[in-house]
C-alpha cells in the first residue's frame, strides 16, 4: 500500500507538477517567474509576486539539493533567485509583494510575509549555489524579519489605543519553519534561541481544554473574544503542527513531539469536512462561525498539509488511523485538485467539491506547497519502503 | 401587481427589516451601534464599523426626513451620528474604520471610505437635527475626502514607479452619490462641477464595445490587462447606474439617462445567474475568471441595487421588461435572504443558493442596503399607485 502511493506522489510530482511549472512559469526575458497561470499554463497577468517567487526558489534549490543536482533546477532557482536579489529590496530594505514584469516595485503589504519568503527562497538558493554571500543577505533579511515581527509599526501599521497587542500564529510558526532552513552550525546559537521563542509563542496559541489552536492571541496569550480571536484557520494549524514536530524531532523533545500531533489531531478533527471531504479554510470556536463569506470553501493546500501530516504522524508513531488519513486526504487531494488534462493542480473548490475555476496559478498560488508536500511525502515513504 | 409589491415591501422595511435593527443594533450604554449580529440578533463582537455606523445614521435620518418625524428614529440617528463625533476623527482628521465599543480607535484603512459615509450620515443627519454646524463638518469631511481620493499617497499607500495611475469606480460613484446627498442652494456650484467631474471618470469605466463597466482603469481611462483591470462587479456597475440617473434626472439630461440604463442593463445581462439565479460577486472580461476564489457567491447587496434599478428603469420607460426583471430580482432576493423566522436579512450564498451562515451583521453588512433600496423602491411604487 505504501509502495502504491509512493508511486503516485512521485508520478505527481515528477510527473504532472513539476513538468507543468518547469514549462509554463519560467520568464526567460527578464526572469523571475509567472504564477498567474490559467488551465494550460496561460499567463493571464505577468507581475511577479515575492511570496511565490521565494517560495519557489526554494522549492528548486530544495529538489537541487536533496532530490538530485539537475542543472535545470539549479538554472531555474537562478532565474527567481536573481530576479529578486536585483529588484525585490525597497530603499528600506523591505521587500516589495508584487513588481512589475520587468522588475519595477508594484506594491508593499503592511506584513512580514515578503521578508519571510525572500529568507526561505535565497538561503536554500544559497546552500545550491555555494554562495555565502547570497546566504549572509538572507540571514540579514531573516534578522530584519524578526525585528519587524516585535515592531509592526515599522510596517506601516501604527497601533492605536484601542486595539490590544496581538499574536498572530503565522508569524511565530514561519519564523520556526524558517529556523529550521536557515541554521548552519555557526549560527545554532542565535537560531535555537529564535526556535525557543517561536515554540513559546506558538504555545499561547493552543488550547487543549477547547482541542483548538487560535490563529490570533493577545501578546500575553489571553483570548481575545472578537471574529478575529475566535478564528481557527485548521489548515494553518496542522502546518504549525509539523512545523513544531521538524522543531522537536531535531530537540528530541518528546513532550512537543507530542504536542505538535495533537495540534494536528484536534485541527484536522474539526476541520475535515465529514459530509464532503476537505478541509474547511476557516472556522470559529464557542458556537460561532467565521465572518468570511469563503469560510466553508475547500483550497488546495490545506490537504496538502493533512495530507503530510498524517503520513509524519504514522511515520512517528506507526499508528493505522494515521495513514487511513493520509490515504483519504491523499484520495480527496489528488481526486479533486490534480488536473491530468493539462497538468498541475487546481485550487479552489466549493463546499460540495466543485471547481469555482480552472486556474493553476494565482497571485498566492504557485508552485510551493504541492510539491512541498509530495517531496516530503515520498521521503517518508522511501524511509518506510527501506526499513 | 404594484399594489402587492408595495404591500410586500412596506410589510419587509417596517415590519421585518427596521424591527430587528431598532431592538438589537443600538449600544444605548457606549452610543453607537453593534452591527455583529448574528441569526437572532446576538452581538458576537461588539466593536464600532465607521462605514456602517455612517450609513446607518443616513438611513434613520433619512426615514425621519423623508417618512415620517419618528421621535424614536431621530434618537437613532442621534445615538450614532454623538458617537461619530465623539469618537470617531483621528488627530490628522482622517476617520477610523474601527473603534472599540467604548470609543477607542482601533483601526484605520488605507481607503477613503470610512471619511465618505461619515459625510454621508452626518450630512443627512444634519437636516434631520436642524443643525448646520453638523452640517459644515460632514462637507469638510467630504472635501477632505475629494483631496484625499486625488491624493491616495496621503492615505499611507505611496506609489510606486511601477505601479500605473489608476481609477476605481468606487471613488467617483460615492463622490456622485454624495453630492446628490450634501448639496443645497447655498453650494450647488461646487457640487456641480465635482459632480461633473465624477460623471467624467465614471465615463471611462464604460465600455460600451464590451457591453460592460470596469471596476479598475488607469487615470486617463486605458483599459489596464490585469487581474484587476479586466475585474467586472456587476452589483456594483448597477448601483452606479442608477447614482448616474439620479444625477441625470436632475439636470435633466437624455443622454446620461440612457447610460444609466446601458450600465444597468449589461451588468445584468452578465450579472444574473440564469442557472441558479443571483447575482454573481465578481466576473472578468476577455474569457478570463477572477481570480477571488468566492466570485461566484450570491451576496445580498447587488440584488438590493438590482431590484431598485430594475423598477427606477421601468418608472423611467414603463417597459414590462423592466417590472419583470424587478419582479425576477425581488423574488430571489426576499427568498433567499429575508429571515421570517427572526426578522432581518442574511447576507451571503453559495453559487447554489444555500447560505454560507445566519449571521444578520458583520463588520461590513448592517442596515443599509437593504432598507434603502426598500424605501426607495416604495417611494417609486407609491408613485405609480399615484398616477
Amino acid at each position: 500500500m505504501k509502495n502504491k502511493y509512493l508511486g503516485i506522489f512521485e508520478n505527481e510530482l515528477y510527473g504532472n507538477i513539476l513538468p507543468f511549472w518547469m514549462k509554463h512559469s519560467p520568464d526567460w526575458k527578464y526572469g523571475g517567474y509567472f504564477t498567474c497561470l490559467d488551465r494550460k499554463g496561460r499567463v493571464y497577468d505577468d507581475r511577479k509576486y515575492m511570496w511565490l517567487l521565494g517560495r519557489m526558489v526554494w522549492m528548486f534549490s530544495k529538489l537541487y539539493n536533496t532530490v538530485e543536482k539537475k542543472k535545470e533546477w539549479l538554472r531555474l532557482a537562478k532565474l527567481g533567485a536573481d530576479f529578486m536579489m536585483k529588484h525585490g529590496k525597497a530603499p528600506d530594505g523591505r521587500i516589495y509583494f508584487s513588481l512589475t514584469r520587468d522588475g519595477r516595485p508594484y506594491s508593499m503589504q503592511r506584513k512580514i510575509f515578503s521578508e519571510c519568503f525572500y529568507a526561505l527562497g535565497l538561503g536554500e538558493y544559497a546552500k545550491a549555489a555555494g554562495d555565502k554571500i547570497i546566504y549572509n543577505d538572507a540571514l540579514d533579511i531573516f534578522r530584519k524579519t524578526v525585528e519587524l515581527s516585535r515592531n509592526p509599526s515599522k510596517l506601516g501599521r501604527p497601533r492605536l489605543s484601542g486595539q490590544e497587542q496581538t499574536s498572530s500564529l503565522a508569524v511565530p510558526m514561519i519564523l520556526l519553519n524558517l529556523a529550521e532552513e536557515l541554521e548552519t552550525p555557526e549560527n545554532s546559537g542565535y537560531f535555537a534561541k529564535i526556535r525557543k521563542e517561536c515554540v513559546k509563542e506558538i504555545r499561547m496559541h493552543i488550547r487543549p481544554e477547547m482541542k483548538v489552536v487560535l490563529e490570533t492571541v493577545q501578546a500575553d496569550g489571553k483570548f481575545i473574544d472578537t471574529t478575529e480571536g475566535r478564528l481557527v484557520n485548521p489548515g494553518h494549524a496542522i502546518e504549525a503542527g509539523w512545523f513544531l514536530i521538524h522543531h522537536a524531532l531535531k530537540e528530541n523533545d518528546r513532550e512537543l513531539i507530542k504536542l505538535g500531533q495533537n495540534m494536528i489531531d484536534w485541527s484536522f478533527d474539526i476541520g475535515w469536512d465529514k459530509k464532503y471531504g476537505g478541509i474547511y479554510q476557516f472556522l470559529a470556536i464557542n458556537g460561532h462561525v467565521p465572518v468570511q463569506p469563503e469560510w466553508n470553501m475547500k483550497y488546495f493546500w490545506p490537504v496538502a498539509e493533512a495530507s503530510y501530516a498524517s503520513l509524519l504522524l504514522y511515520s512517528l508513531t506507526g499508528r493505522k488511523k494515521y495513514f487511513d488519513r493520509f490515504r483519504k486526504v491523499s484520495d480527496y487531494a489528488l481526486g479533486h485538485f490534480s488536473d491530468p488534462e493539462y497538468g498541475g493542480w487546481f485550487g479552489y473548490l466549493d463546499r460540495q467539491g466543485e471547481r469555482v475555476y480552472g486556474l493553476k496559478g494565482t497571485p498566492y498560488k504557485a508552485f510551493f506547497h504541492i510539491p512541498r508536500f509530495l517531496l516530503y511525502s515520498i521521503n517518508l515513504l522511501k524511509q518506510g519502503a527501506e526499513k
